[in-house]
Parts: C-alpha cells; sequence; structure tokens
C-alpha cells in the first residue's frame, strides 16, 4: 500500500497556510501501517490538477486529496475526479439537508453554489461531514483509492477520524500493525549519535531507525511492524535496549517528553521545589518550566537578574566579585543559585549567566556561560562554550540546566 | 518562470513535522513575482527523489529544494543532484572551515561524516549558512535554475534572504521591482479589520492586500510593482495612509516588528527602565524582552512570583489581600507593579497575574486575567478576559502587557 497526500489549493503555492493536513494525515497513515511516499501540493487548476493525479496514479494506489470541495468555482477537485474516472457527480441527499439545515439555523442566504457542496461522485462511500457543509468520500476503482476530504483542518480532521480511517482498515483490510517509539537525545550530536550506533542504522528493515535533529537536540523514531501489536512492541523494546547500552548517558525521554518535562516530573517525583536565577536567559528557564501545567507544585519562583544591580542588591553578590571576576563567572553563578534557593526557600537553587550576544561582555567571548546548582548540602557550577545565535544560546543554556538537573535529581 | 519547491525527508512523510519551509518559500517567491506551480515532498530514499525531480524539470524551471544536506547517510540532495547532472561533488573550504570552527569552538568530537556537509556541487555559487554547517547552493544549468536549501528552518531562512534571494533576482533578471510591507495590528480580529477596509480589498490589482490572522495578531501585506522602485514604493505609502486612517488606532508596526521590540524600543526612546512581576507568565514577558539584544539598557531584571510565598515574602503582597481578594485581583496586580518597581529601583513596573488553565483558580475562570503598570506618578491596572489554552492565554497576557505599556509611553 502507497499512499500519497494531494492538497488542493492556491492558497497553499502562495504561503499563506502551512499544510498541515499533510503531516496530520500521514501520522494517522504511519500509525495504520500505510506508507506515504509522497506529498503533492497543486494549484485550484483544473488542468494541473489532473496531471498530477496522472502522476500520481502511476507511483501509489491510495489517493488522499485535501481541499477543493468548497462551493465556489475554484473549488474543483470532485469535479477533475470525476472527469478522469468516467463518473458521475450526483446529489448525496444527506448532505444536502444538513446544508439546507445549516442555512436555516444560521438565517444566512443560500446561494446557488451550494448545491454544489452536495455533490458526490457517483458510487463513492460519503464521508459525513459534522463541522462544515461539504462531505468528503471515497471510492475504490480496480487498484486505485480516491479519498476527497475538506481543506479546512477542523472539518477534515474529526471527518477522517470518524469516518475515513475506518473505512481504510476496512477496504484496505490491513494486516500489519505499525508500533514507533520515539528516544529522545541531548548532550550528543547527530553525527556523534549515528557513528555510535551505526551498524544497527546499516542494518535495519524492521524495526526502522529514523534520526532527526532539531533545536539542539537529536531523536531516533523506531518504528517496527508486525501482524501481532505486541510482537511489533517487542521489536522495539529489544531494539531500544541495544541502543541505550551504547548511548544511554545522553537519553532522556520518549515522544512527547521535553527536557523541561522531563525536569518537572523529577522534581515532583522527589518531592523538591526550586528557584530560578536569570540572567542570560532573562526568564526563559522559568516561562518553559511554568509554560507546563501543574508547575506551581514545584516551582516557588525566582529572580530575573538581568542587570548587575539585581544580582547584588535582590540576589546579595558582593559588587567587588561583580568587579573582579565579573558577572559572567563560575562565582557569580555559585551565589546567585544559593541566594535565590535561600530568598524563595526552595530545596533547589538554579542559575543562568552568560553572553548571548552579539557582543562580547566583560571580555568574554559569545556562548561563554555558567550555570548553577545549589542544594542544601552543596553548590555545582556547570561551564559551558555554546555556538549559535542569541536564541539558540540561550534556549540550550536552558535545556543544559534541565540536563544537569536531571543528573543532580538521578 | 514557473517554480517548485521540493522538500526532502522522511520525517516529513511521517508526519513528525509540517512542511513549513514550503510556506516561508512560497510566500518569498510570491513577493519576487516568480510563480509557485508545485510543492513535492519526498523521503529520504535516492531513487524516489531523482524521480521526482525528472517529473519537476518537465513542469518547472526553478526547482528549490529543502533537506537532506545533513552529515548522515540518509541525507541525499546533493548526492542525487549530482548524479543526475553529471557534475562532481566537491569541498568547499570556506564551508569547511566554518566546520572545523564549530567543533573546535564548542569542543565537540568531529565524526568523519562531517566533512560531507562541506561538499557542494561543482560549479555552484555557495549560500553561505550562517546559523548551522551545511552550506547551500545554487546552480544553473541550461534553462534549469536548482537550489538547495537546508532543512532546519533556522538554517534555512536567514541563508534564503541573505543569499538565495538576491542570487534569484540577479540570476533571474526580475525587471519588474516588487516592494512590499507588512503593516501589523492588535486587539481587532481579522474579519474586522477586513470589514473596516472591505472596499480597498475588493478593488486590489495593484498594489494588492493580503490579510492574515497568526497569534492573536492580525497583519496586512500590501504589495506593489513597478519598473521604478521608487513609484512602488509610493504606491504602497498611498495605501497605507488610507488604511491607517480607518484602523490606525490598532497598528503598531511594520514587517519585522514585534509589541516587545516595540515595546523596548519605546522605552529606550523615552529613556525609562523596566522591572518586570510575573505570575501568570511566569518569565514569558522578561524572556521575550530579552531576547532582543539590547535590552540590558532598559530591563532591569524582574520577579517571578509564581508561588503566593514569593507574591508574600519577596514582592510584599500582604497576606490578607492574598487571602480575600486572592492573587488574581485588582489589588494583587497593582502591589506587585508598584513592588516590583520600588525593589528594582527601574522607572516603570510591570505586573502579570490570571488563571492560564487547564483548571479555575480562586474561584475564578481560565482566562482571567489582570495586568498593573505603576509609574512614579500613578498606578494603572487593566482587566482581560483571554479565550485559548494555557499557551495562548499567556502570551496573549504577555502581549497586551506591550500593547498598555505602549499606551502609556505615547
Amino acid at each position: 500500500m502507497k499512499a500519497e497526500i494531494i492538497a488542493v489549493g492556491s492558497e497553499l503555492l502562495l504561503g499563506q497556510i502551512a499544510n498541515t493536513n499533510a503531516q496530520f494525515l500521514s501520522q494517522q497513515l504511519a500509525e495504520l501501517g500505510i506508507d506515504v511516499y509522497y506529498h503533492t501540493v497543486v494549484g485550484d487548476n483544473p488542468v494541473r490538477l489532473a496531471q498530477a493525479i496522472e502522476i500520481a496514479q502511476k507511483r501509489s494506489n491510495l489517493l488522499i486529496f485535501t481541499g477543493g470541495l468548497g462551493p465556489t468555482k475554484d473549488d474543483l477537485t470532485k469535479e477533475t475526479i470525476a472527469k478522469m474516472l468516467n463518473k458521475k457527480l450526483v446529489i448525496d441527499e444527506e448532505a444536502w439537508c444538513s446544508i439546507c439545515d445549516y442555512f436555516a439555523k444560521t438565517k444566512r442566504t443560500m446561494t446557488a453554489n451550494n448545491r454544489k457542496q452536495a455533490l458526490v461522485l457517483e458510487g463513492a462511500y460519503v464521508l459525513k461531514n459534522e463541522h462544515g457543509m461539504a462531505p468528503g468520500m471515497a471510492l475504490t476503482v480496480g487498484e486505485m483509492t480516491y479519498m476527497l476530504l475538506p481543506g479546512p483542518p477542523k472539518e477534515m480532521q474529526p471527518m477522517f477520524l470518524k469516518y475515513g480511517r475506518p473505512f481504510l482498515l476496512q477496504t484496505l483490510d490491513v494486516q500489519e500493525k505499525i508500533e514507533s517509539l520515539v528516544l529522545r537525545f541531548f548532550h550528543i550530536g547527530e553525527s556523534q549519535l549515528e557513528a555510535e550506533i551505526e551498524d544497527f542504522i546499516d542494518a535495519q528493515t524492521n524495526p526502522t531507525i529514523a534520526p532527526l535533529a532539531a533545536d539542539g537536540e537529536v531523536t531516533l523514531r523506531i518504528t517496527a511492524k508486525h501482524r501481532v501489536e505486541e510482537e511489533a512492541k517487542k521489536m522495539i523494546r529489544e531494539l531500544e535496549k541495544k541502543i541505550l547500552t551504547r548511548v544511554g548517558d545522553y537519553f532522556y525521554g520518549y515522544n512527547g517528553d521535553t527536557l523541561f518535562s522531563k525536569t518537572l516530573e523529577k522534581l515532583k517525583e522527589k518531592g523538591k521545589t526550586i528557584a530560578i536565577a536569570e540572567s542570560l536567559t532573562g526568564g526563559l528557564f522559568a516561562e518553559q518550566l511554568t509554560a507546563i501545567s501543574g508547575a506551581s507544585a514545584v516551582v516557588k519562583g525566582g529572580v530575573i537578574c538581568y542587570t548587575n544591580e539585581i544580582k547584588e542588591n535582590v540576589l546579595g553578590v558582593p559588587k567587588e566579585i561583580l568587579q573582579t571576576e565579573g558577572a559572567v563567572s563560575k562565582r557569580c553563578a555559585q551565589l546567585l543559585a544559593e541566594n535565590v534557593r535561600k530568598l524563595c526557600r526552595a530545596h533547589i537553587g538554579i542559575s543562568f549567566t552568560g553572553v548571548a550576544g552579539p557582543s562580547e561582555l566583560e571580555g568574554k567571548p559569545v556562548g561563554t556561560v555558567w550555570i548553577g546548582i545549589a542544594t542544601e548540602e552543596e553548590t555545582k557550577t556547570f561551564p559551558l562554550t555554546l555556538a549559535g545565535n542569541r536564541d539558540m544560546i540561550r534556549m540550550r543554556t536552558a535545556k543544559y540546566g534541565c540536563y544537569y538537573l536531571l543528573q543532580a535529581l538521578k
């Protein structure tokens, strides 16, 4: 089963919106074990749409269309497919009734072209639209299956989940279960990670391993297929174990986990509260933690000590230390962590100080960073040398804060 | 000139990420007056990639690729194109030096595959990567132009703007000058804004007006074409003037301006410093301001008063107020703004308190927000009732903070 997702709409080609429909459907199809080999976007132009369909028919046998089912003249998806397949368009009475109901209810005036929305391909299985007017449809002709879905995600997504997905499962008699698991790593580059597990990547067939680097992190997506779900899961577990034997030191979580969510989770688990002193990061670390609901159980608060004045007056870093060693120093990071911990009466204090750029500071180059972590027992400091622009340095610093905290909480 | 954007990456076909690169490039090409007829997404598979390129060559004459320039084995874009065009891949010395620098600076270990990143198509114009390692490239062969850009948006976007766009303008000998200007609005909905200027939108030909709503803001992109640059600019200025006569109250900036950058700018202009007390927003407001370089001239710092304990002990909100009126109250917002101003010895204090959700707080529904702004002369408070999820409520609160500050600084 090879699928292609064809989005129809000039607004995509003009960059007015991103093709999030293709992302949603790709995730859904991956879960069903259907391989997606191509996404195509084509404008509201019947000739180019027909050409795109001809190409797709040669390389895929499941074509899923989004968009072009609306009432206006440039909505041409079903008309173009009808012509190519030599099928008639017929009124779907149920869809027509619900369109009439909608207009009656909202007291809006119906125009002639609204009837066009109730047209479906003759012989198609109609996918009800419970969040809009245009129905979707699915039709199998020989080896090919066509599924037409509306463009607005708010209509398309529930329609696919409630009607499209079951249609695919039944029609395509999907036998294999597909399972996947994302492993998340930090403090290791993509190329180093791959080098460490090169033999697994080279040998991959089932399960497959897909590495991805983003925002200073690397993920590995392991995907396994098997007729028995439990077997697919077992295959993944076994490969995961082998991978983590090699690079487990850099592993921090699964799937939707983030360094911040894991940090919050770990703090909760250990019953520890935290206070934050942010110079370099200016609130970013606290913001990321408190973006997660339930943060108030462990995040007491903190101080944004952006200027030396605040470091001195609010967090008690002596003036002479700021003058001799500077704000970007081991000693300053240490005192900020200790004093914010005391001020906020928390179990742990964490501090961030450094040079975000674009210019150097205190004679220290851009990317020089100190992180301090203070507990009742001891204070540790961590120097970093980070590359990248201002945003990247700030975000990586915050992520390293999580990384060192997670190590300290082990 | 017909363009096609080809994204290479299995992560797109698995739905792990959306193809936002295609959206960005489509907007950019639209501005340059280059028609985009197709977007294609293909996986990290050299056979299918070659087939997609063959199809694209028949229907387009500018192919822009994103992704597949990384160091790993499944990064195959330039290798596949080199093979198809019968071109060699050669080391770009400048790119190679900057990769070596990067590793030296960050003290990370280089692996053999990193050298692969410095390879470029023989004879190509190299597009420097100032935010990552893999360089981009552009090459014209006969009627066809190929441009290869990296996949991560943080690398791709600045590379295209600084090097890719000028290359296209020069190579394609674009005759008409295309000028565009984005007007940014806040505190007005898209439909209301459109209704106010409906006659301009209906009458548009040159300049065109494209409205877009995102993140609680609305923008209008005005684009004019003329052989003389100054004439195009004049056309834009005239339309801008007419639009702002109608909806100028909601206008806050141009192009890449943000509410945060405008706030920083205005504070600088007026010579005022600011201190921030963040409960609801947990550091977001300070983080957004300090993300902008030069923030230290006006942002003194602040307190993340996430718990009532910090509101009381660090910012001196009396316990009885927290108990009777609550943390989410006019009085609390007022005291937080006043006291953070004094604590940090700033000209202005601003505070944010409210209910981000998912649950209600102190019997107050999700979306209840108070913002306080204190100056030496007076303290003002602003109540808000915001819709949306936790992230949206926090971000909109921070943006309203800018909005009210900008009004206060007028």
